[in-house]
């Protein structure tokens, strides 16, 4: 099998406790220790300078590109963007991507073990916030060496992050991408999201989060991802990809369990999603992204833009839904109004919130020339 | 207390057995005998030519106008609409309103007897379509003595039943109002209504539908109720009712259990739902919606609307995104093409899907002058 792109890289992990005081959270609780998962991919210049820190989404995790073994099916989740040659061109930069605070994929999370009791933390882990997920990062690129970032780069929850890198860190950070994200939910986006940490707890498997040594919640969860996997499509891809088709032909229905296409996906799309994924993450981080609000936290976003030194490209998609066109120009608006450089552009693609995924071409060519652009034109 | 509009009304039943052979449904399976929860408004006129049919939508019930008693907090859910000198005027008009085949408020559906085991039909009970709903209601017409109605109205499920009326029983209906209604359901539609039925077969309680003499699956009905409550509503109604408001003062989020407005309404209206429904027949009522298909089954709406006399008001609103404005024109095209009187208009509105039970000015305006207007200009 030939490996395009960055080939075989090797998950690696991180472990810090503050000096034993702990790390503490924007709630005031404390974590003892934390440990983060991460990949890099391309090499570390000898003055530091071209590091860049890309973002998972909510569902994502640290293999953001390249294959773990020769034998895997498919490579990282922004493989068509990370490589030699590509958007984040691993010739020139070295990227890193690692797994959220409050995750399920190495990095500490609900489901990691409280060093007090010895179990899995469940419910008693603290609420996380995007300043949180951003904090902890910060402690990974001191640990890699790293001072000053050449770039941040996220789409979804993963642009909230580098927003909030941008903002909070403003002297270590050149560039800043922010794509098919928001600087706040709407009221819908915040609805989806409870319906979805609903139907999590609704299944009495949850037993109030404390589910580790016995039946996890897996038809909550999965009816919690099938909500979500609604809002991430848009109906004119759905309309395109399933239509009124029914999963086994046509012809009258007949039988109660009979299903539309769009029906069996959506069930798949849950079952799988199962397998590697911890319902309580689910609930902590959807809470993150909805309690995240840049100007409510800063008191407008003129106080929270005063001090960025990066310049910005925000990516919106005409089809998403989720995330839309409207709340990315309002970050643009307000960057703009704070005299900062930023670019905006609107993609027209079909496929939702989850162009950012699955529309390249024209992605990737912006956020090429952007990382090339000089800074402070 | 001063009841306005049509005051007390009484609900009523009929019930009837096709002469002991059963209702043949058009999956071919039969129904030994049927139940129908009625109600009417106004008087009959002696020659019989004053009713009006009105359908309910999805969670409905035969309750449209009045109230039970004097106590009722809530008249019928249409009663805007309905009384002496409102737009369906019970000074001129004899109206209608049943609860469908399938449905849980009075009429035969899941939860009812199966005669022959003396227990609940449950998953027994046969598919049924909107056609074998409005076939339903034929036999109630004949009942009344009716056989030629001034007009069918109704909004989303009640407008996919306004519809096949008027193609079904073409010389019966004179007019037809077909209210934020598809001739069928787009694919996201078809996944929102999935994945409740997906959340209510995900409660233990649910039981393959047999919980009658048990606990009701009540956790799941209730999200499913909430997914469904999220489609009813826009985007921009949601901002303005509940923002990003926290449901317990502001401030820094500390706790788990801290809500957004949004959230904990949501939940209100779960549990409330689950006091009145039974989640079967939100399982079969969503199968009848997502399997219409009146082009589809007519083999083209050239076919569909060839024969029918009735002259037609269909109306949109423009912040539904469940049964958008697109879905009613393509009725409104197709009925022009086939040379049928159709008037058309999408009304502004902010409030989703909803509008046809909360959008009342304009809509009361266009039914009445509709209703008022002679046939056969």
């Amino acid at each position: 099998m030939q490996l395009d792109g960055v080939g075989i890289v090797t998950p690696q992990q991180f472990s810090f406790d503050m000096g034993g005081e702990g790390f503490v959270l924007e709630s005031g609780d404390r974590l003892p220790d934390i440990t983060v998962q991460y990949e890099t991919y391309g090499e570390l210049a000898p003055n530091r300078d071209n590091g860049i820190l890309v973002f998972h989404a909510f569902s994502g995790d640290a293999h953001a590109a390249g294959y773990h073994t020769p034998e895997d099916r498919r490579p990282g989740w922004w493989d068509e963007l990370i490589g030699p040659g590509r958007a984040f061109d691993t010739n020139r930069y070295f990227v890193i991507c690692s797994n959220v605070l409050g995750g399920c994929r190495g990095t500490t999370g609900p489901g990691s073990i409280d060093p007090e009791t010895n179990r899995p933390w469940g419910l008693s882990f603290p609420l996380v916030t995007i300043a949180d997920m951003v904090r902890v990062q910060k402690e990974l690129i001191a640990h890699l060496g790293i001072d000053r970032l050449y770039a941040v780069a996220g789409g979804s929850m993963g642009g909230m992050q580098a927003l909030e890198w941008a903002v909070r860190f403003p002297s270590m950070v050149e560039r800043c991408i922010v794509i098919a994200a928001t600087s706040r939910l709407s009221a819908q986006g915040i609805a989806f999201n409870a319906v979805g940490r609903n139907a999590i707890m609704s299944d009495p498997n949850w037993n109030r989060g404390n589910y580790y040594d016995g039946e996890v919640p897996s038809r909550g969860l999965a009816v919690a991802r099938m909500i979500g996997h609604i809002t991430y499509l848009s109906s004119e891809s759905m309309r395109a990809k399933f239509g009124r088709r029914m999963q086994n032909g046509d012809g009258p229905v007949r039988a109660f369990d009979d299903q539309f296409a769009v029906e069996s996906y959506l069930e798949y799309q849950g079952e799988k999603f199962v397998e590697h994924f911890d319902a309580n993450t689910y609930i902590y981080l959807s809470k993150a992204m909805d309690h995240y609000d840049l100007a409510g936290e800063w008191d407008g976003f003129e106080n929270a833009f005063r001090d960025v030194q990066a310049s910005f490209l925000v990516l919106s998609y005409s089809s998403d839904w989720l995330f839309t066109t409207e709340q990315s120009k309002e970050i643009v608006y307000a960057l703009a109004r704070a005299g900062k450089e930023v670019s905006f552009n609107e993609i027209n693609s079909p496929y939702g919130h989850d162009s950012f995924l699955l529309e390249y071409s024209l992605q990737s060519e912006l956020i090429s020339a952007f990382l090339q652009g000089s800074r402070g034109r």
